[in-house]
């Protein structure tokens, strides 16, 4: 309810985590319910990613597979559909079955054409709803159903796209390309089956925190959680490294690679699992905006990052927020090199590092020039890194590009930046994806002849992608 | 009342239909009771153009006179307000009468000024009151009454515009420039009695098809029907061509041409008028956004636009639109020869033209390069034309030049583009209103001598109109 | 309550009045009871300037002594937060006595490092806390206490500044800042003792007036009466001018020049006042927007400024006024000489000069070019100056040098424009405050030699006063 002046938001996070466990009880009742009266009919319910209004983990474990609604549409940025998919995939972790016995997930709506509810709702261009379609199954989807079978003869949404026209008599141009999409995935069926994505990096991501975030009153209104979480994850998935979605609480020792993006909100419990991760060997990065408060939203009476500046080797007394536009510079040295300029933009934390601790940047300008930005800690057997700001994307292809050698991380394969590649894999098989998200040719370079499952022809050497094209390469593995 | 989703279209669309019915109703009701109480005195109510709340010809039917506010002032465009003044007089149609027995209308409430409730309400310059009220009278005005008489000294309109200032005194600037119409006019009276404007061209304009454009999910929310019922009307009015505005029901036999932008909703009885239309030597221009719904908001099974396939000669399956910034090309071909470069924007139908249709013009760009997207078919003894996208302005100008000598259509005189030009005629008179609207002298070119009823002079050769200035002309017809 | 049209401004103003009135009968009650309580203990009430919702002199008037809420920050005009603080020290006149018997006000709430409410809530620059405590002290201020005394650690203010951190420990930066001013002050107090700011210059600032304009239909939207004033005071702060800000019924025979932005409602009264202050030799500047309308919101039967066109020799009968963008163009004659060309902008009065007034400046474009723009008038033994329009900020700072020699005015002491300088005095004793706003060194000469009181030292010459620094110099008068 209104207040004169704005809620508690100690408060204000505990009546969102009532509110999302109140709607996990009512998702479960009414599993429990249909499960009582149509036994061996699996339950779901269709999830959009990035809502945040509950906590995605705690509905899926109340439901017998995801189910996802998929937007994807000519505008989008790829790299953000793909955050959104793999995050559905891990919600049940790498043992999510669907109803036919696969790992992964069903899409319940995937569009089939322009929608009805955007400013200006163009038309989807040829091979987009192709493209998209792969892209849902490279990372993960067993099943994808099209949202509209045919368009509606009234209705608000008359316009929007369908398999089907209002006509019903199949000769335009999406129900063409649907009807090529299903006799290819028709042939590849029996690939598929059994195959799964495997990730060695995982992002953290944490409701709660999102919760204790996303208040009233904020340090910096233009710092978004998700922008930063998506400024890591576009570095990973640039650079054909796939990743998972997990909870500070999960077991967090099968990835090689872990990243913390600003868990404002911090329990000790929390804090422990990600020292624990480390000290057997794991490679963190944390950031700024971590451990500003405890669970109960309270603030600690030491610095920041609460209980991790043991882990961290440093602790921030102070922060400055700049608004946008204004920014401050980065002076790399240490073992992290580049030869590029980053700016600190957003948020930057006044670090002060403890012995040992090694500065691996330095603020450029203002009264904190000369001060620590980002800094590397040996914590047991693994390596902490601390990102004290917010750059811009260059810094983040740079950082993960130095990150990934020094934890044994490998892309998938070769190519260009603007070509996405996943791959799906089972005991004797690997199943790699290419999509071309551009408008035009792009010119892949193959350094080992590969097999061309959609046209049966070797490629290897030069290869033009078409636009919007998909290559799809099985590899035999022994 | 609000729903949870969007309501649906056919419903809203009733419900608007209901509201003017009802409007209507109640204005019949007050009429009836005024002409018991009073009888022979005539009802009026003031009506202001384009605000589509009600159905205008329904209102214009249910009062004796037609009567209007004008907004007039140094800011708003001047073929926009010839287009607001035109729709009115079109009311009644070429027979409403006003008390005094004029063809025509009265204007109720011209400014006489700067007006109060603008974000900045700078003075009128001298001239434009003037200016404006002739442009009221060369377009069917037969009485003008000014708004204010005399500045009120208290209130919200304090330093509203009057003929008169707070003092009463008449020493203002605004006293005299009305005075001096007034002395003009007195002498003008005798030679406007009987006369009428008498327009070859028409442009359909329905209310309902307004209220089934005007819903929240659109194709594309930067569409406007005001503006592209503009964009044809600067055309004509910039070519000195006088325009009616009639409804698809209504007689368009008497006129050379008719245009219909954007008949989204359109029945078929609606249809078989245009094709009647057309079929005895009419020359239709039909638009993108044409025949989408029927009167039920219910969408055709076959392509677009609806029950008019035939008059056009070809179907529509899929649009395009496109937000404001980005754009199409045309090249054109055939019997519309344009030097000129025309960008397609807002909206591109894919049209699939049938045998004996030519295409006048096709999509330069994207995957629609080289289909039709303007044509032209016989229908009967007449041509109709399809233009399946929107243009900027300079398209229309270069189509109405074009389809001017295809149906006789003769600009009233010739001056520059930046004088407006109207006429009123009768049997033995043709009285011509040249009005500056430029603060800038222009010279205009008279080919034959003529009569400047105003200073009783002979013009002839080159003449200078001054900064917002009027001229007159009267021109017996034997 | 909500009206269909909007209210008549008469009535607003009177609500307001009404509104007003009651609040400060309410705080006029609850004084009274604390008097009885607690007999002896003053009574005051924080207040923040130009909130304007009620009358600050009335309010001032019913507690025994002025106290404030600063919000002096980093990124706030420095001759802003100066006029506000001028105008609190001007609420009780200049005899307002804080509890310890000192000429002048306390502050109840200085901010002590960034604020929560904002959209970025940057750090306070290391120096500016300490040298905006010392403009509150320069212009009056005889206590000063900060808010937070310690960070809180739960609630929406968390990270709101405080003089300790969450932790209490005094090791932060903020706590050493503060630490060094108290010692400062704790060897200066003597010297404040007793000693007052003393203006010879006066802004007229009437409450009703701010009401009367605060409509919501406006000759012009972009017209805003706390920018016209600060338009003026800008001028006089940055040659150093001290001003008091004082209603139009005060005692103005104190002051040398009187300043009176747009007073939009004036009373007979009223004006009767400001003429005598012109009669007996003062010298007066009006503006446009002045006498529209008298004490009951109604305009006058003569042209404007209400009562006034004979004391400023002038009658207006209209008044342009322009968007932001569009601009006129002022040119010089007569004895206000300036080189510079000035715009006229938002308000252009058309003013009609009665024999013997002089025209300083006229319009340069439009029909309404060459009539005048500003005027001076000599009137009993003063002179009244009528600014017909608003210009840019340059033509204050011309304006204010040329009238300052008219009546005797001189700055407290020569520094960069970019220094302000503030003065308190006693009989034997004048205390410069020198503060300097700039992130970088600022170069002061002295011409004589001057005592720094913080060091000790004499300065003379060239002196660099610090970023953000502040120089304290006394200097003994005899």
């Amino acid at each position: 309810m209104r207040a004169p002046a704005v809620h508690n938001p100690a408060l204000v996070t505990d009546w969102r985590r009532f509110s999302s466990d109140t709607l996990v009880a009512f998702v479960r009742m009414q599993a429990d319910l249909l499960r009582e009266l149509t036994p061996g009919v699996p339950v779901t319910t269709p999830l959009r990613a990035f809502a945040a209004e509950f906590d995605y983990f705690d509905v899926a474990n109340a439901v017998d597979f995801i189910s996802v609604d998929s937007d994807a549409a000519i505008k989008s940025k790829s790299s953000e559909i793909a955050a959104s998919i793999d995050l559905m995939r891990s919600l049940k972790g790498p043992k999510g079955h669907t109803p036919d016995g696969d790992l992964g997930f069903w899409v319940m709506e995937q569009k089939a054409g322009a929608v009805a509810w955007g400013d200006v709702n163009s038309l989807v261009r040829p091979g987009v709803v192709r493209l998209f379609t792969y892209q849902l199954i490279s990372r993960g989807a067993s099943g994808v159903l099209y949202f509209y079978w045919r368009q509606p003869r009234i209705g608000p949404e008359k316009f929007y796209g369908g398999v089907l026209t209002h006509d019903g008599s199949g000769k335009n141009r999406m129900y063409k390309e649907i009807s090529q999409l299903g006799e290819e995935l028709k042939r590849m069926g029996g690939l598929l089956k059994g195959t799964q994505v495997v990730a060695d990096a995982a992002i953290l991501i944490n409701h709660e925190n999102h919760w204790a975030i996303d208040q009233p009153l904020k340090p910096n209104k233009h710092f978004h959680q998700r922008e930063h979480i998506q400024l890591y994850y576009n570095a990973l998935h640039d650079k054909n490294i796939l990743v998972d979605f997990v909870r500070p609480t999960d077991d967090l020792s099968r990835y090689k690679l872990v990243i913390a993006p600003s868990l404002h909100m911090l329990s000790g419990g929390q804090a422990d699992r990600l020292k624990l991760y480390v000290h057997n060997g794991g490679v963190l990065i944390g950031t700024c905006n971590t451990g500003l408060v405890d669970e109960h939203h309270l603030t600690p009476m030491s610095g920041y990052p609460y209980e991790l500046t043991d882990l961290f080797g440093l602790e921030v007394q102070e922060f400055d927020t700049l608004p946008p536009g204004e920014e401050n510079h980065m002076h790399f040295k240490g073992s992290f090199t580049t030869s590029n300029l980053h700016p600190a933009r957003i948020w930057c934390d006044l670090i002060d590092p403890q012995p040992g601790c090694q500065v691996l940047a330095h603020y450029a300008r203002d009264f904190y020039a000369g001060r620590a930005a980002i800094t590397m800690n040996d914590f047991g057997a693994g390596k902490a890194i601390y990102v004290g700001t917010l750059s811009h994307q260059n810094f983040y292809f740079d950082l993960i590009s130095w990150v990934r050698q020094l934890c044994g991380l490998f892309p998938l394969i070769k190519v260009p930046d603007s070509v996405e590649v996943c791959m799906r894999q089972k005991e004797d098989l690997r199943l790699y994806f290419l999509l071309n998200h551009n408008p035009t040719n792009v010119r892949i370079q193959f350094f080992k002849p590969m097999h061309d499952f959609l046209t049966g022809q070797k490629v290897s050497g030069n290869f033009d992608l078409e636009p919007h094209g998909v290559l799809v390469l099985d590899e035999k593995v022994r």
